[in-house]
């Protein structure tokens, strides 16, 4: 009764990876598959080749760990983004968020991840060792950390506070516009935007 | 306001390439891009190579036109499959539709599409052309049409019983258990078992 016994292995292999995507169960991999083997002469091999140009050419940038094609990502070669202000986030998906709040008009940190002592994530796995260094040598006077408002989000920018404190720096977190409990990941950009112009000390 | 500026264009292609999938949306597809930004080593290559295995290996059954890597389709290439009975589907989904119910043991016939004088689209752009000569040559004595019971599908129905009368070839119909209007693609396994039984002559 499996449809797998009918299906050849190139496009049964094909589901197995698109189930891989986030979101994507078995019934959706198999319906974009299905789509991809009617467009197998255009759309398959066109998808193939941006999933093999971007492997090839996304980099981090080398100062904040967005992702780039250039040494320098389009922000910090941007000159009209001071360095006054940087702003942490857990990942690319919520600078991107930041950026269309369009309330923030500094630099970013990336740190792909957050401390977490409940799955083990210390900050040896994340890029925050060059946070400090970076803030001197940038002169920035404020770290704005936008992390989510969960435990692991919390437990972050209390460790980031701490890395910074004595520097002069003035380490802020976004207002508490943000729910409770949710993810800068799905943020509306208004709510995000206020929650930048409410944010306080720390 | 927009966050393509902030993109690198490899991973702006990719966001496009992925938008173009039947069901996403530009917000699901930026979302998986940065899952596969964030897998660039592994899941992205591995997908593409899956894509381009497809491309390169799928073909189309010489018998049935069901997908397959293979001269001849799994379905066809199974010596336990009659060949008394034919079953016509719409494409690939609804034979793997047809195929998990688990009420047809005969062999398929995919038109990669259907009649539809909306859309203009007539009989020399779907595999028909070779049905009358195939249940000839293979002394089909049944076709069951199982197209959606949609307008298309009622029209290419009633244009295959035609073009196959007076050849001795008893043309069936799933029955009604169907739901009107309803598509063969999302039919739970069980109703469409139903509607195999119950088939009755056109």
């Amino acid at each position: 009764m499996t449809m797998s016994g009918a299906l050849p292995p190139s496009v049964d292999d094909l589901i197995v990876q698109l189930a891989r995507l986030p979101g994507v169960g078995r019934k959706t991999a198999t319906r974009l598959a299905f789509y991809l083997v009617n467009h197998r002469d255009d759309q398959a091999p066109r998808l193939a080749e941006a999933l093999v140009n971007m492997a090839d050419r996304v980099t981090l940038c080398e100062r904040c760990y967005n992702i780039s094609e250039e040494p320098r990502c389009p922000v910090c070669a941007d000159p009209a983004r001071g360095s006054g202000a940087v702003c942490v986030v857990e990942g690319v998906t919520e600078l991107q968020t930041v950026e269309e709040s369009g309330s923030f008009h500094g630099r970013y940190h990336v740190l792909h991840g957050l401390l977490s002592p409940m799955k083990g994530v210390g900050p040896d796995e994340l890029r925050l060792d060059r946070l400090p260094d970076r803030c001197r040598d940038e002169s920035v006077t404020e770290v704005v950390v936008a992390t989510s408002l969960t435990s692991d989000g919390e437990t972050t920018a209390l460790y980031i506070k701490r890395i910074l404190e004595g520097n002069g720096i003035t380490v802020t977190r976004l207002a508490s516009g943000v729910p409770f409990g949710g993810t800068i990941e799905f943020l509306d950009a208004v709510t995000l935007g206020k929650a930048l112009e409410d944010r306080r000390p720390m």
